[in-house]
């Protein structure tokens, strides 16, 4: 469904096109010329900076959780998200679940006798849309989304069951990703989901005696907020106000940061901040070169202001 | 979910289990036990017997649909399917399809602006249940199907879609199979099938600019009724109270049977007749073997009548 090779990168006047080119080929190449940047000029950071290149950030958040237990910690991080030219001001939690739901396989002729499990799926997945609904009215509790549309996405991704079109099927399993916010408890709102999809089941006479398997098998990750007033914050709005000409708009995003790994386990203020993008995850995901150039010079010019430069 | 290896067959009482033991290798093991059952007394066929074994009763028909089409036709058939020790009085006719649904995969934190693929087949499956219904109500049209309680069988057997738990899932497939009457035409049936699919997606305004694709991928047969009078049905009902020592009862099934290539293509009265057995489809499937041996009882009386024999 896209209109090129999503492979084979291409540019059309400020766009370039490519699967991965905006989330997140254009941060780290960002990262890493904002370095080079510094070191054509003939000067070198008076302060180590590490870069980081982890892998898990869709999934699971493990490869910046490891950089971290490793030791790999400072006093400010930045993470060149596409953001579209603003920070993030923090997101929320994620979870990840797969739902195995079972069958009464019979033979077709008598299908009433048995119990499908691909249809017995449809009501546990409406129930999950409703907790989703209840769960989005509580934004009001919250400070920085109360404002946001619909915060708390719940995202029915895969599916698969049944062996054969004239067997009723004996299983079926989806899966499942759901956000939560900032200050909730992963736990707490995983064992909410459990009874969500139990009390889904109880009308059915089948479910209620063979109960769903639900496995918890990817993010199980708190939010996160950056509170305003950060010196971090202060310097990289400052270095942006140079490279723009304009003032630095922050957001809150909906969506798995990486940068909960930083602020919530490594109390170390994290500035998602990356350039403008469309389509990412979908067909013709594309970046503006010209806001790529932008965030490298803002990470350059942040990097000479926060760590100082020395002579090579 | 059996109890047992499903195949390492096993014999508990009268019972034998194993997969495919009722359905159908009774059936067969009946038909090559009843000719040699006639050869150890000393005889054989007065008139020519073609024993077949063919594949895809279960899915297409093709098999005995090929054996027809070489020549291989007679002037009365068995079938033993594991028919509980009756006649087939005739069954319906089954349509298999698959049908593909596309979506509009976004990022999930705006889950909204994009369309879920998983979800958008809920509408079209429940459409499909409507059909089923609007079709079971005319069977009081069809004299031997007007007192089967629900005599057209609806199933979403299979169901794939989706790549990844946080991307709207753009795409969605599932293999159904359903049932229509002897005298209806698969092909009127068909378009009827796709009309229904097209309204159900109407209501929605992605799928009604992209609408389910519909494949059919297996049986597009008509059914059949072997009307009573047949002089095969006369000797086999004869040999049937010889073996069991009781009048052979007859019923209409809502299952797919081989027997309509007979009766509908080869002009062949078809008598589909087999043992009694439980659970075939399902776990711990079973036959009788005291039935298998009555049953082959049956075929071998009713070869030496209706071919008469001869002395080796």
């Amino acid at each position: 469904m896209w209109s090129r090779n999503p492979f084979d990168p291409a540019i059309e006047g400020d766009w370039m096109y490519g699967r991965g080119g905006a989330d997140m080929k254009a941060g780290i190449v960002a990262n890493i010329f904002a370095m080079d940047a510094i070191r054509n000029l003939g000067y070198q950071p008076a302060a180590r900076v590490h870069i980081q290149s982890v892998v898990e950030e869709e999934c699971t958040g493990n490869g910046a959780l490891a950089c971290l237990v490793r030791g790999y910690n400072a006093e400010a991080a930045i993470i060149p998200e596409p953001v579209d030219d603003k920070l993030v001001r923090g997101n929320v939690g994620v979870l990840w679940f797969k739902v195995s739901v079972k069958g009464l396989p019979v033979h077709v002729r008598d299908a009433g006798a048995g119990q499908n499990a691909i249809e017995a799926c449809f009501p546990i997945i409406k129930a999950l849309r409703k907790l989703e609904e209840a769960w989005n009215v509580e934004k009001t509790n919250f400070k920085y989304y109360k404002d946001t549309e619909h915060p708390i996405n719940f995202n029915v991704g895969k599916i698969k069951g049944g062996d054969w079109a004239s067997s009723v099927p004996s299983w079926c399993e989806f899966d499942c990703r759901i956000a939560i916010f900032p200050d909730w408890d992963p736990k707490e709102k995983s064992l909410e989901i459990e009874s969500c999809i139990r009390e889904a089941s109880l009308n059915d006479a089948f479910l209620s005696n063979n109960p769903p398997q639900i496995e918890w098998n990817g993010f199980f990750a708190k939010g996160y907020v950056l509170e305003e007033g950060t010196e971090a914050e202060k310097v990289l709005g400052e270095s942006h106000f140079l490279a723009y000409e304009g003032d630095m708009k922050s957001f809150i995003s909906p969506a798995y940061l990486d940068a909960r790994v930083f602020m919530v386990y490594g109390d170390c203020p994290c500035l998602v901040y990356g350039p403008y993008s469309e389509n990412i995850h979908g067909f013709d995901e594309r970046v503006s070169l010209s806001s790529v150039r932008k965030i490298t010079k803002t990470i350059a010019l942040f990097i000479a202001d926060w760590c100082k430069l020395e002579k090579i």
